[in-house]
């Protein structure tokens, strides 16, 4: 996945502000799951929500205003009611963070769930 | 109301971006009703939404990081469906921004809606 | 200019927040000047800063998560210093909001400037 | 350090988007810095910055609009480079996340610079 660093995600160093990027890392997922002819907005729809339990991030260089950044998201693993994906953000072949997310999969009254067979099946793998 | 600048509310040109001005207007607004000893919360868990059809900002001088800064928000008009407020944003003397919003009334279906009775009482005034 | 609504653009009502459409109409503009060539970046580098001073928006039908939207961004008008922008964002044939801007030419220290040459020869017209 | 949750800070599920909580934490750090009689505006105008490189943050229950929210932030390590902050973010008794982040300090060109000697001296401890 590709895309532009916005104006106002920047902040007075002139780099984007570290809580931006989890933002993309769910552009992230939300583009993978699509790639498997799935969308988290249908998961919605019918009750299953993912909710982010943990998160970790390493920033290593910064991104900058207008910088068309590389993001990759990948599926490392899939249990009964967590899913955890692994991230590398890149500008060219400069790495500028890495970062783990693990989601839980809660039902409409916010209790933890099991992953939808459908969403189970999928494969281990990444989306560049 | 009074509150402080966020460092990331702020971009590389180390002023307040304009999109987060609106915010601190919703801010106002939530306030001001507080203060009628209601709350927007149960508004919302009752069916009743209060959606923004309109927004005129007039930006005059920037707020800064840190900065800490007085809202004055005043409920102008009150109609059958709508809702007009004012807003003067300031730094100490100085006035930073004055703007307009008008919401109107939505049921959960997103549908205009008549203002709850007991909003309608409300008599028209400002908060600081 | 073609967009996806992100998921944490999104209130409780399910519906992309009022306070999100001024960073769209922000890139819309950063969009319609790289088609003339040149980039924002850049005159920031130069030390060229343009400002919003006024905003205006009419939120006609709600955006939500995942849909796709396409804005159009207009130059209406160059003045020594100022600029005027409108845009209309649509999803398909429904049109979601009509906007307007105004923004200042500034230079480092904050203060009203001479639009550069360069830009004032941009010939008005529209983006989609 | 209390604030209340913003509207526009949660998501359609009507809980605070993950990327919401490094804001809070921020706003913890810089609280806490101000406890210490110095403040994070005049660092940045002395060419001190300090950037987050690293975030670790576990979600253990939602937070909701307009939830009242107690932060603890407490500074843990303060080595020559970089700092180490913790946190606990409440509502009442509950505990709704803990998180951990590094900072370094950056000087005006983005490389690695000694922390300033009145910053080092500063004890070990946190706010509530």
């Amino acid at each position: 996945m590709q895309f532009r660093v916005r104006y106002c995600e920047c902040d007075p160093m002139g780099v984007a502000h570290h809580s931006v990027y989890p933002i993309w890392f769910e552009m992230g997922r939300t583009e993978l799951l699509r790639t498997t002819g799935r969308d988290y907005r249908t998961f919605e729809a019918e009750g299953i929500f993912l909710a982010v339990v943990s998160l970790m991030v390493k920033y290593k260089r910064p991104a900058r205003y207008d910088d068309v950044l590389t993001l990759v998201t990948t599926l490392d693993d899939m249990g009964h009611v967590k899913i955890e994906h692994s991230y590398e953000l890149r500008r060219g072949d400069d790495l500028l963070a890495t970062a783990e997310t693990t989601l839980a999969c809660l039902d409409r009254e916010g209790r933890a769930s099991a992953l939808p067979e459908s969403l189970r099946s999928t494969s281990v793998g990444g989306l560049v």
